[in-house]
């Protein structure tokens, strides 16, 4: 393999903020980043060595892109899988590796996965179209609908009450499982290299806006007992294993009211519930990414303080230009780290950057957050 | 002013690693940013949103550059001052401000602003000509002359042990000062914004390497007692004051044997002796520079831990594309952070990046440390 910090060309697919923060990262490895996206106006464009406009589901796009470059990423896993197949066949490094894309694409693929494994998972059954959600007897009401593709960002999801409300379901290809009810949603990002080196994050604990179905507020370390962190972080280092991923995974978990974990869904790549990691954390899920593609020692993710991090959404009601308002008393406020995410215009919920505390007394980090929370706004 | 996250477009005259360090930060708050820099293989070059080459001492280049923008900042003093001031008239906002890049790019007029008012340092003379040189009998030998404009990293400055040494002495108006004896050096970076607000950060000291008149060690905080350290950072702040600067300022100062504080010389911008901020203050220096320049709340500067800072040099008798043997080594350490600079070619004592320990122990960090400059080199 080509020295990360010299002739190798990294290639990632998707030009989003979770590519930004990952070139941002990589400029301290000199790492020489092409970026494809189909949006012009995309987060990375500025910050790549080549920025490409185009399709990412598009197979020839996706080929040439992944010809130019000797290793490809994803910040995104909705891709055209069948052209890196292809690139995967004619040696360039795609981690994470296509197959595994594939299988976290398909939520249904993913579900039987983690029942093949033995993975803690909510009961779930596969539908294939409405006739088939009707007939469906297996998981009673109330369950969740999912379609199993293309659901992002709290879409794609649908709640089935009764009866009644099959007649707003999905037709599409989906799954349906049990409501949990869970008492809290954790996160563990965990990474492994090519040579094998497993590394979890400690256990992080979100908080979520129902109303748009958004992590809003996320806390690092948890505090849950020991015993539910060894295990939340001992079900991520078998998914890895499992898998044998090259690169970052996040597993999205409910705890339930009796204890119980169960996994909810994977992300293979970083991830909105490692945000924090960037300041709170010896090493960032970022370099922790790098690290892992470039095959590189995985790094230290012990916890600096308590961190609290807070996606920064745009207002409801403005649509233009953004205008953050409050920015400068929150920059007043010790351990806050702002992170825009370069995107220009402003429209309701759109996720515009993130916020970080970090203090060394929880409860102060958590106030702190409350008043960022309370005092920027995105607005137009 | 125009919002720094939105309209406005910042300049930095200079592409080299001060300035990739300042735009990796920028990148948090969305800030467009335009460089110029002579060299088209600058550290920048692809990390900016125009990067202009082109010479830095030329009038037309710099005045036409600065046109461009709203805000101009230096990550290098020796610029063209006359188009700065020119374009400071035009409305242009020029932080730091052009007269203190003119009083410090001259170190006879910086001496002379020092001894004006009451801050210490060094006895020295200025002097215009060789003539002058061998006549004057107020400093005695041993003594330094140091050139008064364009030295840089150790060029410029030469040590007149008697007078055999007046033959091979400075030809360009110099000044000259007494050899200080001192226990060590040590340095204070603060910051003033606009408004008013003026912020330290804790002192560090450092250790040069005598070979290559380089930092190559720098530690912080200093264990030096209290009384020193409120001294050294008393001293600092007076400077900023007085000079009414906004943005960053390096204060280089001698600690001598008999516990006095001698101001050895200034730098308007970020500095080499505060790149350990990054990872061990809550606030880096370069976030603290643009907040300055924004007219932003100064951040808070307490350390993190114990940081030791390694400047990573070309090995000496390697030319070439460069490589980073025992790179994997160093990632394996936790607490150590690699910074490479973007730089394609090594050549004997090139500054190619820097490494910072961050340990909370403090000896353990300086053994860390120890390990990294033994074990990280860059070849050919």
């Amino acid at each position: 393999m080509k020295a990360f910090y010299g002739d190798l060309k990294l290639g990632i697919l998707g030009g989003g903020q979770l590519g930004r923060m990952l070139i941002q990262q990589a400029i301290n490895y000199n790492v020489t980043v092409k970026v494809l996206d189909p949006d012009r106006e995309a987060p990375c464009r500025k910050l790549c060595d080549e920025f490409t406009v185009g399709s990412l589901g598009d197979y020839e796009t996706v080929y040439k892109f992944g010809k130019k470059v000797d290793l490809l990423t994803i910040e995104i896993e909705k891709v055209n899988v069948d052209a890196l197949e292809q690139l995967e066949k004619e040696g360039v490094l795609v981690y994470p590796q296509p197959r595994i894309i594939r299988l976290i694409q398909d939520k249904g693929l993913q579900k039987q996965f983690f029942k093949e494994n033995n993975i803690p998972t909510a009961e779930f059954k596969v539908i294939s179209s409405i006739a088939d959600l009707k007939q469906q007897t297996d998981i009673p009401y109330p369950y969740i609908q999912k379609l199993r593709r293309d659901g992002y960002d709290g879409r794609g999801v649908y709640k089935v009450s009764d009866e009644t409300y099959l007649a707003n379901a999905f037709k599409e290809p989906s799954l349906v499982e049990c409501l949990i009810d869970f008492e809290k949603e954790i996160a563990v990002i965990v990474a492994r290299n090519e040579s094998g080196e497993v590394s979890t994050f400690p256990l992080v604990e979100m908080e979520f806006n129902s109303e748009v179905n958004l992590v809003e507020f996320l806390i690092s370390p948890s505090t849950l007992s020991f015993e539910i962190q060894q295990e939340a972080e001992r079900i991520a280092k078998k998914i890895a294993e499992d898998l044998k991923i090259v690169g970052l995974l996040a597993v999205e978990m409910f705890l339930t009211k009796d204890g119980q974990i169960l996994v909810n869904e994977l992300a293979p790549r970083p991830h909105n519930s490692g945000h924090q990691s960037i300041e709170g954390n010896v090493v960032s899920q970022f370099e922790q990414h790098l690290r892992a593609i470039f095959d590189q020692p995985m790094g230290d993710t012990a916890c600096l303080g308590n961190a609290v991090m807070i996606n920064v959404l745009g207002e409801p009601g403005f649509e233009g230009p953004a205008v953050y308002q409050g920015i400068e008393k929150i920059l007043k406020c010790p351990g806050v780290y702002v992170h825009l995410y370069g995107k220009a215009l402003t429209k309701p919920f759109r996720k515009m950057g993130h916020v970080t505390v970090v203090d060394n007394d929880r409860e102060k980090a958590i106030e702190k957050a409350r008043f960022v929370q309370k005092t920027l706004k995105v607005v137009a």
